[in-house]
């Protein structure tokens, strides 16, 4: 009922073409409320966008999607376009995301660009939607009309996201993370295949620590029932690596406490987690946005990337054990183009529209 | 010139067809005085050993060895032979090497099977060499001219080794590790392709468990530099994966101190790891037991497996990082078949013959 | 509206834990008149259907299947099923496939025990519809109720399918044929991962030849437009390899010709060809059973097996090319466990139905 | 003896870090008379070879190379030089070469640039070794006292070498390829690894084309037995594609022939097939270039690649299959970057240094 009243909001995908932009396609080609108005890319512009484009994920390019035209990246072609999903690379997003802010869009990116920019939002809408308020800050310290939000990297939000209720609800010393990440998170062409064959590739120090840095961040801003320790006082790690799977980022967790706490408490936590999407009942938040496996083979990349509804919407966890009385050990899966990007940028937008940033 | 005058020792290889059966062919078609003399398997007996038997590694079968007739696993074909070398699948291999103890042979075995009997050996000859006098229990208590030692599984000992310079020169207070195993580790036919194409096939619970039990035992029997705190106050876990590699065990480990410790203390342990092996200049001893790289993209399984000199018997080992004052991050590369199986058991042999167990 | 006054048949699925039996289930459990009503196995007799499957496949269990209960392969207890569907391996397929006709159930078989009784149908809908009348023979001879129709092997439909517009139209002299299969076509646990990891598993002398026997037989089965050369004229071959994709066969053929014969006509002929599931519109008919494309780079697995509507039931086919005067080219992928095995099962029970071997 | 007396050559490798330089790197320093003595490449100039090297390959980086710096492609630095071998991309390979033939320096070329320039050799040394004599005109015309002779593409030595001693014998009529090629073939950073997990990635039109080109001028410029049909009515065509295999580029091949002929025969002629580098006992002549096998499972790319002496000098061939009184079926392997690319370009040195192009 509600829905149907509910105005349409016309959504430019900047990188439609890429790994994370054909998420988006797939997601908002079935959105109630948001529609995929605008593909935009670089190499592709001016080709039809069924023709040019790597579909590197499940089901078929929607018909009426296939035939539209790969546009260029440009704000005053976009005059009818309400939001702006931008997943576009490194060092590209950065300029043209704060240009089409300045004209006037809401853009919700998820590059790394912006997301430490210090008025503007990370976003896990389960961990922190209340800091959708550094948009007020942004617009009035920019003078800007529009805005950016982004999201974190796919990595950090696979840490992250156990781990919020954790820090939530205990007192955390520690946790240090081992990742087995897919192929997919380095974007199309990425990593080499004489890199990945009968390999592992270490991702490096770069790496691991821009997933520490995000983590702290996404931690520091969850609502806490416990108020100690400070985040400062908690020591995280990660130690990431790259194997030979197409999605689904899949990482092993040890956490230690300052005090005693059962495996079956952290358990507890980890499948009560809930934030406002759920409240909210946001079309794409996910009933939870973790969900707990007993079987102690599970997750698998292949067989539990897409878990959840919508799919690739909830993290699976599993494994969970009490390694001694301070520490507990589980593993996690995250869908990276999906929760990791375009759902958790969907997810965003609804929030934005709920709070008042987005036309209702 | 000492070497001339050695006598030479023949080997009969039990499950010569295997993984790591192919492996002790390898080496010991190269030893100076170790000759591969007997091969036996089950469902190859009376097939010519290089007709049956799939080579999946480096070189090519030896022109001496392709046309020997693989035999029964019987001790009364043996007459002539000094040594048993028994990478047998659990289960088989314990009645057999019974058996073949029973008859007077000394048996190095890669099997589980009698692992944790209080009598026999589980040898790392660089952890815990001094346990070889549990052959003269053995021998006392069974009443056998023979004898069984074994060598640990190979998860375990990539675990280990690294740990052991650590654990006997700091003051320890866990480990946790995660590991990313290869296929070759659970024999042929093993995994089945479709559990690991696009995947990663976490181990469970029953094989988390052996690998820590195995490290306690390996890190109980190293001989310490500090004294506490006793072993049975470290905590030690293991979350085991499988992916498609098809040799090398790669590990992740944080390890956490009781006191303030440096990483690069840490790390100058480990690289100045030695023991008896590399005293008595083993000739399957690797001048470093562990190799330490400083490139944060290495070690890789594809480039690093076959490290040290004779290939493959040094665990290589780098990312060590200061994760806080209290603990230290590494990662470790195990070739599995080699350092973790065929090549221990000839390290050991060699002990053996040192030490008065075997003929020299 | 004439779907609403159809009887909705109820089918039992043997073997419906195995990977062409999830494809039959992903597929009843939306048909418009075949319902999925028991699911049968062996090894998961009396497990929640959900928690013992593997469901290498797209999409997730539904959630009406994943709570049902795998039950024996049991005649009597299966009073009100209308209709057996048997994707059950070969050897244990045969007696209990008997077993059902006999008890008076109409029996659909993916495996190869019945394929050539000379009074069973091998379908493939497209090619020889016409061929369901041995249906009356085989009743009459064998004094059943029930009855037996089967499916080819999945390579064999792969190579037979583009063949039959050819065979059809044109005067064909040969067909030399080269398959790159993936692993699913073997059935779980099939293909050992040491098998393919890095490597091309020739398939052999065997394999091949029943490839070809059956391509034959359904060549011989088509109604052609042409009426030499005589089946027997003509030369196949099939030289059939697997490597590590998870579905989807592919297939390279070079054909050739008494007399010359234009790649173009024959692109236009596989393009057209139409058999009587498109007549008729069967519910599971793909309104091209042959969707050609000319990029010279596709079709590739990962990104076509999923072609056409219902998804994976059209082959594609491109790189179609002129050799010489006589001699044409071209690469075509077959989805195995949809097309060539459980959307190829459902579709002949669809055919049977309009043709009155099943109630409708 | 004879070799004692020889005169060592020394030898630059341009592009000495690629994966067919570190197969130079390999073949070389354990050649009899030929040295690695210049190392050069682009991005790694000034580095050690060691560090910048990524050594796909088997065994280990020689100790007394590691340390070698790697320099540009500068003649003018290379003084003591004999010989150079280029194994550059194309593109940037031509003008390089040419300046080095300039300079009086003779030059081994595995890049495309100048294979079909009219007065150079394209050499496969048991196929055309004749054709040496080119260089004399291409001195000539060109007033050059260096000189450029290149080596095949690996896909179409992997096609030319069986089918040499066909072409020679038999009157072939036509021969139609399906090539199944390794990613080491496209260099590095070569194929994305988004394209070939769980994937097949066809090579197109070009490759096609380029392929049977080279494969022409191969069989054209063999030494006959039977002198019809001219190579003009020869019809050639290949598929091609790559797959996730590093090294070994596997083939299947169907030969149709003007009259009847046995597949026994075709064997025996493949068997027997011999050329100038076996008369002359050259170093990394195999005895056999082709050897056969009567497995019908193998070749296999895991197993057979490094097949003959010198390790990855020979073609294996199997599966030779009588499909119809004038045609025959069989597969080969080739090591595209040993016998494909290094190892021939090391066999025509050695040619060259008999023929008295080469200081002996
Ligand atoms: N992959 C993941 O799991 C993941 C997860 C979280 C966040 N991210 C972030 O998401 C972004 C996209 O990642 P991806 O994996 O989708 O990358 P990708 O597959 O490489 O796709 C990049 C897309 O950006 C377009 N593009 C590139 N340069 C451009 C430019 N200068 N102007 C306009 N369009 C340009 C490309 O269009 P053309 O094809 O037309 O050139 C393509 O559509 C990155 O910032 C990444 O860090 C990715
Ligand atoms: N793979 C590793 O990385 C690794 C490392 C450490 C320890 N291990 C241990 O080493 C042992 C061998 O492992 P693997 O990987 O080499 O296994 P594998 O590849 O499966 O080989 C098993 C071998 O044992 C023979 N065999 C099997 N059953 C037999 C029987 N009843 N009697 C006599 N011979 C029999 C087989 O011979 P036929 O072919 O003739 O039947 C084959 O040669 C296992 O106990 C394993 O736990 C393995
Ligand atoms: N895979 C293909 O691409 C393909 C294509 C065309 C035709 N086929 C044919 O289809 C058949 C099935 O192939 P698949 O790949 O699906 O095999 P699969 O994955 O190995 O599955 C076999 C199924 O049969 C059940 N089963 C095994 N033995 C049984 C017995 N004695 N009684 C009752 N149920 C039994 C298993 O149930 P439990 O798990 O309960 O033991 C499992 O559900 C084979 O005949 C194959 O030749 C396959
Ligand atoms: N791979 C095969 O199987 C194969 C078989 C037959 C023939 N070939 C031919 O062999 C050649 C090399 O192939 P590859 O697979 O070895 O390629 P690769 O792995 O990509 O290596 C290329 C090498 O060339 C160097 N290089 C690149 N550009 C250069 C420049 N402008 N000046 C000087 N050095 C330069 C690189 O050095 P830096 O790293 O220092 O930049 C690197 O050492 C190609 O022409 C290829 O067609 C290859």
């Amino acid at each position: 009922m509600e829905r149907l009243m509910r105005r349409v909001l016309k959504a430019a995908i900047l990188g439609a073409t890429g790994l994370v932009g054909i998420e988006y396609v797939r997601i908002l080609s079935q959105h109630p409320y948001i529609k995929p108005a605008y593909l935009a890319g670089k190499g592709s512009v001016g080709k039809p966008y069924g023709e040019i484009t790597r579909w590197q994920t499940v089901g078929q390019i929607p018909k009426e999607i296939a035939d539209m035209e790969v546009k260029p990246t440009d704000p005053k072609m976009m005059d009818d376009v309400d939001l702006i999903f931008s997943p576009l690379p490194a060092g590209a997003a950065g300029p043209v995301e704060e240009e089409f802010a300045k004209q006037g869009f809401p853009v919700i990116s998820n590059s790394p660009d912006h997301r430490f920019d210090p008025d503007v939002p990370m976003m896990v809408p389960e961990i922190n939607s209340h800091t959708v308020t550094l948009i007020d800050e942004q617009r009035k310290r920019r003078d800007w009309k529009g805005f950016i939000v982004t999201t974190p990297l796919c990595t950090a939000q696979g840490a992250a996201i156990p781990l919020a209720p954790i820090f939530m609800n205990f007192k955390m010393e520690g946790a240090f993370i081992t990742t087995i990440q897919s192929l997919s998170g380095a974007g199309y062409p990425g990593i080499p295949s004489l890199d990945i064959v009968d390999n592992i590739l270490p991702l490096g120090d770069a790496y691991d620590a821009k997933t520490v840095k995000e983590v702290y961040r996404l931690l520091s801003e969850t609502k806490r029932n416990v108020q100690e320790p400070d985040i400062k006082e908690v020591s995280l790690s990660a130690t990431t690596h790259r194997i030979a799977t197409i999605q689904g980022h899949y990482e092993v967790a040890y956490v230690t406490f300052k005090e005693e706490t059962s495996a079956e408490k952290v358990k507890e936590a980890m499948d009560q987690f809930k934030g406002e999407p759920q409240e909210l009942k946001l079309p794409s938040a996910p009933e939870k946005p973790i969900l707990m496996t007993n079987k102690d083979n599970r997750p698998q990349v292949f067989f539990d990337r897409w878990a959840g509804d919508p799919p690739g919407m909830s993290i699976v966890v599993g494994r969970v054990n009490q390694v001694n009385k301070k520490t507990v050990r589980y593993v996690s899966l995250i869908h990276n183009t999906v929760r990791g990007a375009a759902g958790g940028g969907v997810l965003t937008a609804e929030l934005l529209t709920e709070k008042g940033y987005l036309p209702k």
